[in-house]
């Protein structure tokens, strides 16, 4: 008895593709073990995309991703069209078990989550964006279907965060608050900085390794962190916005309109600053962390605290991510998750096993 | 629309009781989320049970919890009976949608889940015994119905320990070694070690605080924790028995006949032999853990480890629980997941987390 399942997938960056990688190496495995009969039916990107309601080939996702490594759009390989998602989405309105992927960046899928949920599909998330939208966006997509709305990857990649959080209270636990460390990036550029690498340096380092955005502002400004704090804390039932949370950039403030290679080279201005932090961390025998406070009640914060150096945070290596739930079964001894909650192969590992949690629904 | 679902439990010690009073405390809010209607039918214990194929009222339920607080068995509760599992299932096989909960102890409640899988039903365990049995029995409970036997409390009470790691195998990843510090009680007892405590006052402490079964040479004996291991071992694919892991005991070798007053008193014969592994942890700046190693080949262990002091497992307080997992996409970092490992309230959020996931296959 067999289940067939049919994926759209908006977005085929790195994670994307991760994640086309991951299904076409497992689906005979899932077809055997679970029954699911898994086929891809729209890839599409902000050009266009590939489509065909009865099933891409093989061979015609591998042309596509192919199109994608050589810096072209899906629209521009063979079979390719340009479109967009209403278009592409319309046609399989008829269609059952669809689950839509969204691997993109920013909030521009939003629409198509709203429009998917509404027909019954699922939808999985590793975009952040489209969650970090006002309240009214949030209920709205919760009504069309907020149990068959997954989002596993959008906090800590492939750890298993939102499935515990959402576990715990499921089963009538309750969240004191929840701590973490949830940017592999500030954590490489803080632990850098712990060992005596100046703050410009530990950015410019981490730019270089391909830790942060192409824009490092994009992870230095805190919002990605931010917008994590803000699923978890709407996970567990807070009415909050993006523009309710505390952000403490970890940046100096510089005119917004310099390039990127600018941007660097005028960071040394913040290294004294952020020396004289390190300094004072260490002389209390702490160490510091870029952190997100996400309690029950009051003020949701993203800044850079310290903290003891004998601490299960205080003990994270480089871009590790911790996340630490203080709940009232959990009051005196925390559930912590500690791992490498970013990169594309363990991102896709929690998108892959979000579609077969709504495969299984 | 709602979905009824029938409980059977077995054990309605400490751990059963918090099943039963977080089932209670929970089921109209899973009544309107998730449109589960959860009824028991059947407590037993070994004496006998309280039965009606037609659901057993909350008062029946608290007349039977009542009679076990008071030190009775179910069947001298009103409306108890003196039966076995085998008697009190066969009349319900025409039911659907049932799930078997064992919170007992010992393996007398293997027949039940063979049984009960082989009638389609699930099986929800806190009891490690049923499936510590030899491989043949193993693979009977998977061929009768793997997919619906379901065991998160047996490994780290309610920690996701179980659920993460058959995540991470769906996904196609593959274990490379599991490492844990699977006792409660047993890191008790090191922790106290390492801050001075003499082996055998650490162990009487951990008895006085209930921290140990009863006879703590059950814990300290290293089974429970082997259990555990083997649960691990079984669920990423080795074939294993418990005869095959090598397990060191945290005890000397006394006369098994001792009474446990009589085995406490003999523990300091240990005393000087555990200082001497203390010191010499502590000029390595180690601790000592009683620590489970689990490769994808080779040896099982299950032994008392220097680990270092300002590794995550070294920094575990007290009770706590840590399980490392490394694998092909964990290889550089892994994931980690720390926290309590034992109590009823905790245990039975892991036996309530997986009720609903087989309610909702």
């Amino acid at each position: 008895m067999t289940r067939q399942i049919r994926l759209v997938q908006m977005g085929v960056g790195t994670v994307g593709r991760a994640v086309i990688r991951l299904v076409m190496a497992n689906r005979e495995r899932w077809r055997q073990q679970c029954g699911l009969e898994i086929q891809y039916v729209v890839l599409l990107d902000t050009q266009g995309g590939v489509i065909d309601r009865n099933g891409l080939s093989d061979d015609e996702m591998r042309v596509a991703l192919t199109a994608k490594e050589a810096g072209q759009s899906v629209a521009e390989a063979p079979l390719g069209e340009q479109t967009n998602a209403a278009n592409a989405l319309q046609p399989l309105s008829d269609l059952h078990d669809v689950v839509v992927i969204d691997c993109a960046s920013g909030d521009g899928t939003a629409a198509a989550h709203l429009l998917a949920l509404r027909q019954g599909w699922s939808c999985v998330l590793s975009n952040k964006a489209p969650l970090a939208l006002d309240q009214q966006r949030h209920y709205q997509l919760h009504e069309a279907g907020g149990a068959r709305l997954w989002y596993e990857a959008t906090v800590g990649a492939g750890l298993p965060i939102i499935s515990t959080l959402r576990s715990l209270l499921t089963a009538g636990d309750a969240v004191h608050e929840i701590t973490a460390c949830a940017s592999g990036t500030l954590g490489y550029i803080t632990s850098a900085m712990m060992t005596g690498t100046p703050y410009s340096a530990a950015v410019r380092q981490a730019h270089q390794l391909g830790y942060t955005e192409p824009d490092p502002r994009d992870d230095l400004s805190g919002l990605d962190v931010a917008r994590k704090a803000l699923i978890l804390a709407r996970t567990f039932g807070r009415r909050i916005d993006l523009g309710d949370i505390s952000v403490e950039p970890l940046m100096p403030t510089l005119d917004s309109s310099l390039g990127v290679e600018e941007f660097l080279a005028n960071l040394a201005t913040a290294d004294a600053a952020f020396a004289a932090r390190v300094s004072h961390a260490q002389r209390a025998e702490a160490t510091l962390k870029y952190i997100a406070t996400i309690p029950a009640e009051g003020a949701v914060t993203v800044q850079l605290r310290e903290v003891p150096t004998a601490s299960q945070a205080g003990s994270l290596s480089g871009p590790e991510n911790i996340f630490v739930f203080r709940t009232r079964e959990y009051a005196d001894n925390p559930l912590t998750i500690i791992g490498p909650g970013a990169g594309p192969a363990v991102t896709a590992m929690g998108v892959v096993g979000d579609v077969l949690q709504a495969a299984a629904q």
